[in-house]
């Protein structure tokens, strides 16, 4: 019997999450749920049914896990403890300040109910997070560097969206080459936030809109753009529609560190991803597989990717795991 | 308390080991366990014992955990069940075909005795291991490609000092950078062993050596050069003194797959050691750690690391990890 997952929400990430369950044989799409009226939403997976969130409150939905791909801000906060008290459930939580109140919602919940309850999933949180973890668990003196990019940040271009004048924009995230080398080379530099990334902006504008305007508004956007230095393309519908539709990322967690009298030694690991959420839609079903299998165990309560012996990710046996990949 | 660690074997990897426990605040060198005479050895850490390998033999050595820095060919398929019976234990073996049976012969002995074994730890085995398990569970539609180098293999540096009128031999093992690209650009290409490798060796020859025949013997030698493109340097020991001195290694593990439709993703792990053996040491301290806590929650039994939850391996807590690593 193959693992029965849930999605909840079929936006980008619901849809990436989709296309991961195609890749693996022992796991199969149950049902979509949607806070949208099922009979209007059309799923890529032929016969598999469409259902409202109200079906989930019962309990009774036949699941294994349910991968809940809400926003961060307002979505999981609330679904991910309310549906841990039902399901063993997965979430990509990426509110860095408040992921110790998230963990502790879903521990109570998914411990009451005696589910488990995956938080904060995905490339960062996730497997960046497990190369921070590692790499400093086993050099101790050292420090570590994330770079994201380049890739698309949908919440930068939704930021530019929201100038008046801006039809659409597209933000792309660049790693500092020359800062990328000096960590690779075991410098150790203490670097800025606008040293370590650029950003690059390509926006279609409305006809006639004051283009000088656009450009020096994005520019000094707080938090969002003032401490980079960011250019700005002005393009057309069809040029963004051609050049711009995907949404590729990646980036790289480096970590320097030193043994004995200053020997030194880098940790490099790095992403290029063709599609951000097809990625992180397929950690997210590895870790519903190791959900499961926990809660087969009897275990129970809030968990992230530092909690999950890794061998629970894979579909092969400690055996075949032994034989193959060790 | 701190962790209290036994090394068994004080060669470079002791010694690496020695130098790793000095990084980590909460681990404890106990002792240096040897098979020469005790009073021969003078370690690096002042103040701790030098015993003989027969004091370990009681099980009544205060230790909570030993790490076995023996060769994988002889001593530890030997060792590493006769300790496991006595004390929570650690070991880099390496020999891929006979993990199967080491990690039987560990798993029985240690869990008669109720300890804890990890076999095969290091990183490779070890940290290239787990970013082959993670890739691939993660993308199941994918391919693994790992390589070695730039850094001195031992077991060829042995290989060609073995042979007649050599003196001594560094063997460098260097990835073919065009390889490294066609993989890291997601082409997925089959490889020779030629193709992903050369090797290099700097050998210090006796006066009079006939030069050609050394290199000849060298480039034709089966399972270590025959299947490479081998470039041979003569040198004198003053260069070998003064150029190769180090132990540098490192290398990459590289996973390239697919989601829908060929939507690609590549994922590169690469480390960068200036010494092979304190970067081994440091990943066995870290595991010694797990090893020593997961015996105290009652665990018993061979493991590698991947059955090792990556929490295991942090002297920080599970909300410091959340906070300063998630």
């Amino acid at each position: 019997m193959s693992i029965q997952i849930g999605i909840l929400g079929y936006g980008n990430l619901g849809r990436g999450v989709e296309a991961a369950i195609k890749m693996n044989s022992d796991t199969e799409l149950a049902a979509v749920y949607t806070r949208r009226a099922p009979e209007a939403l059309t799923i890529a997976t032929e016969g598999v049914p469409v259902k409202s969130i109200a079906d989930l409150e019962s309990g009774n939905e036949a699941l294994d896990v349910l991968i809940i791909c809400g926003g961060s801000a307002t979505d999981l906060p609330t679904m991910t403890p309310k549906f841990a008290a039902l399901y063993n459930v997965i979430d990509s939580f990426d509110t860095h300040a408040n992921i110790p109140v998230h963990f502790a919602n879903v521990d109570a919940a998914a411990k009451a109910a005696g589910k488990v309850g995956v938080i904060s999933c995905g490339w960062d949180p996730g497997m960046f997070s497990l190369n921070r973890l590692y790499a400093s668990a086993v050099l101790p003196n050292g420090n570590d560097y994330t770079f994201w990019g380049k890739g698309v940040s949908q919440g930068h271009s939704d930021a530019v969206r929201r100038i008046d004048g801006v039809l659409d924009c597209r933000q792309y995230t660049i790693p500092v080459p020359a800062a990328l080398e000096r960590v690779r080379n075991g410098e150790n530099p203490t670097l800025t936030t606008r040293e370590k990334h650029t950003r690059e902006c390509f926006v279609v504008a409305a006809d006639g809109a004051d283009l000088a305007r656009i450009e020096n508004e994005i520019k000094t956007m707080p938090n969002y753009f003032a401490d980079y230095d960011t250019t700005v393309h002005f393009i057309t519908a069809e040029e963004m529609a051609r050049d711009h539709s995907g949404l590729p990322h990646g980036g790289s967690v480096l970590y320097s560190g030193t043994t004995s009298d200053g020997t030194k030694h880098v940790i490099e690991y790095s992403l290029k991803l063709d599609s951000n959420p097809e990625f992180t839609g397929s950690v997210l079903v590895a870790y519903a597989r190791a959900a499961a299998r926990l809660n087969a165990e009897g275990k129970s309560g809030a968990m992230t990717v530092f909690d999950i012996a890794p061998a629970y990710l894979s579909a092969k046996s400690g055996e075949e795991l032994r034989a193959h990949c060790l």
